[in-house]
């Protein structure tokens, strides 16, 4: 047992709103966004910083998050880009010490929201935000087998 | 031919100080560097945005990214950390149309002189820093060899 985190949310026993979840990683959602829909994904595996993290599954972690960023903007919450962000150190702003890769949603003209989400960091209706992200990778996932089909 | 600054960059026809190459990606200084040995990895084939991006690619990228995030550790610029920033659309701040993944050396301590580099964005001797980081990537490789001999 250790007290990281996100190790108890990927065991299930720390709270978290899942948006995705396979053999190798998992995201959630911020419960500090800076935008509506800012999610973090985390490797399954516990690794404090980059330098301990397997590269193969460094790259499950940003497939993930490329993946997510196609998915916000089919989605409901109709993003028209994100920042995706891996803060890898202390020295980094990195604040838990398990690696992760922020994706915040963002959409044209909301510079001003952007900066008052990165000061105030409160929740937007979780549920129904993670709702909309799930309906939008299902919607991704569909796209893409109707484009292979 | 396009008008794309990072085509030229990669078809050797606009100037860089180019760190990394290989068959798919390539990584050169950021010409307005927030801190010292501030980095742009990209993709060698042209994609605007993230929808735009093969996931192998991408995965790429990344990969390349958590390479060189340990390699600053080992190399003179001895850092302690990094940021890994990637603004996917005008609406997420990209300011080049052709996908780039951030890499900025972070060392403890340095949040007045990373504040203050984020405003100035101005060149910290070239020449210098990118010899520094090819150097540490050099390490990182034997190092690795070492490991696995
Ligand atoms: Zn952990
Ligand atoms: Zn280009």
């Amino acid at each position: 047992m250790n007290d990281c985190v996100f190790c108890s949310i990927v065991a299930g026993t720390a709270p978290a709103t899942m948006i995705y979840s396979d053999d190798a990683v998992c995201a959630f959602l911020d419960i500090r966004p800076i935008t509506r829909g800012h999610t973090l994904i985390v490797p399954k595996v516990h690794a404090t910083e980059l330098v301990d993290l397997d590269p193969d599954l460094g790259a499950r972690l940003f497939r993930t998050g490329h993946r997510l960023a196609r998915a916000l903007r089919v989605s409901g919450l109709a993003s028209d880009g994100a920042n995706l962000i891996l803060n890898d150190g202390t020295a980094a702003f990195q604040t838990v010490g398990h690696v992760h890769l922020h994706v915040v949603p963002r959409r044209h003209g909301d510079k001003l929201s952007f900066a008052k989400g990165f000061l105030l960091r409160r929740p937007h209706e979780p549920r129904s935000t993670a709702a909309a992200i799930r309906a939008g990778i299902t919607a991704l996932e569909q796209s893409d087998q109707g484009a292979q089909g």
